[in-house]
């Protein structure tokens, strides 16, 4: 391990593993930073079925795995630890981590956004089993079966919106008396037969056997307790983008996700940030790894070549 | 088949098969219209190495198909025909084929782009045996040989410069006087004693036996003959987007691509564009791959939910 590199990556996940594809097989000499697990946020998935090129779904640890010994076949360089800053030295930028400091020309951020967890029980232990934060990722696996939302936001009622293609049902949980959402969507959602709306509502504990069963639900206003029967509960409460370690040199947007444009170009020359940590994400595998490609590519047009 | 649809994908690369992967799974009727063979681009790749995913690389033919395979396994239907025409009938969507009208909501065109041929003897032969259009995709397999790139505009000189970093020489092939690139670009080539230019310079013939050996070349000014050693030899002079058909409807730009937002929506709404024929494309399997998602996500809620 050197201490200096052409281009550090921060986030292995398939935006930084991409990202560490392109610019290692590209001739930069790149090190790759990643504080958990290879893979990151697909690394728990089971069954990523969407994801071009592997007809019958792929574990999605599988995958992250096969990227990284892609990426480090063309030389990419990996240390397993945490980012915490990053800061500027003329052109030069600075990457403070748990292992030490690293200098690079060239920065990628692609450190994703933690989905908010209820942090209820049962909530980890049923996660791939029936506890989702993805509906465009997992809507298929619950076709004609009982779902729930929890929820209550733009974002919510258009996962919603999509789960009712699939769900028998989808009952729409939010805390509040009232949904925070556009007209457009409240129109969409009335009109929609399958889906049901509990409101003043809070989830205490998932519960189920070898997946999700059921969910023991309080009435926030008068504290009644009952119990809904579902095969899964899709949570949307938020997203956490990991953007805290980079405010010394980014500001992020309101969401804390980082803006780029269409090169994912951020406002510093030479810091890119690509996937789900930045805004207007799609959010998906695929078009993380195909946001890492490109910030990999004028990331070596930044370097000269 | 049908003649409505809530989708329409015309183009089957990695963008309009993500496409129909993605509005196929998540349950809008959809018809992707491929005129030539699945995998486009692709399809004519012997050895796909930037693929994430496929550690020891893919054959490109063989991921077309699989990509196909997997959208077709959520429903997705195909139409071998040419589209010849999109117009518009209130909010929906007329595609004209070869076979027939079909109508949609939402239009995605992935339709890609074309690499403009020198149309001399010996480049369809060698097409993927020493010819290449593409020095991201293909200047490893040329590590430490000579290779030649014909072209001399900022596009050209970049993959110039990529090719340095792999090849043992790197011949710039240029028809006249003067290249046409920026300042910055003139002082990097000038910089870099791997390139040397050949000006006033036409390649007449590619030649060689199993694979490219040689060029054949002529002076423009005084009409000498020479020949000169390579391995390889990539040819940059320019791209032509498939968007003829689209122009009742869309505007391209100057260089004929269409113009989108980060959503891959264009300036009608419902009618998104994907991969390699939008501008700003960084014109990779992978990121031609992951716009086709975005823009079967955002068409999805252009449809509402």
């Amino acid at each position: 391990m050197k201490s200096e590199y052409e281009v550090i990556i921060i986030g292995g996940g398939p935006a930084g593993l991409t990202a560490g594809l392109y610019t290692a097989r590209g001739r930069l000499s790149s090190l790759l930073v990643e504080r958990g697990m290879l893979g990151e946020q697909i690394a728990n998935i089971v069954q990523l079925e969407n994801y071009p090129g592997f007809p019958e779904g792929i574990d999605g640890f599988e995958l992250g795995q096969l990227m990284h010994r892609q990426a480090t076949r063309f030389g990419l360089e990996t240390l397993m630890a945490d980012a915490t800053g990053v800061k500027l030295m003329g052109e030069k930028k600075v990457v403070t981590t748990t292992a030490g400091e690293f200098i690079a020309k060239g920065v990628i951020i692609a450190t994703g956004t933690i989905r908010r967890k209820l942090g209820i029980r049962g909530e980890e232990e049923f996660t791939g089993k029936g506890v989702s934060y993805c509906a465009t990722c997992d809507a298929p696996f619950f076709t004609q079966k009982p779902v729930a939302i929890v929820g209550g936001d733009n974002a919510a009622v258009t996962e919603a919106l999509h789960l009712a293609k699939f769900a028998s049902k989808v009952t729409l949980i939010h805390r509040r008396d009232q949904l925070r959402i556009s007209r457009v969507l409240k129109e969409k959602v009335s009109a929609e037969p399958k889906i049901e709306m509990l409101r003043n509502t809070a989830v205490d504990e998932i519960a189920g056997t070898a997946v999700v069963s059921q969910l023991k639900l309080h009435n926030v206003t008068n504290d009644e307790t009952s119990a809904l029967g579902v095969a899964g509960v899709f949570i949307s409460i938020g997203l956490r983008p990991n953007t805290d370690f980079i405010k010394g040199v980014l500001s992020p947007d309101e969401a804390g996700q980082i803006v780029t444009n269409e090169k994912m170009e951020t406002a510093v020359p030479g810091i890119f940030a690509a996937g789900d940590v930045r805004s207007n994400s799609a959010k998906q595998a695929i078009t993380a790894a195909g946001d890492g490609a490109t910030a990999a590519i004028y990331a070596e047009r930044f370097l000269g070549g």
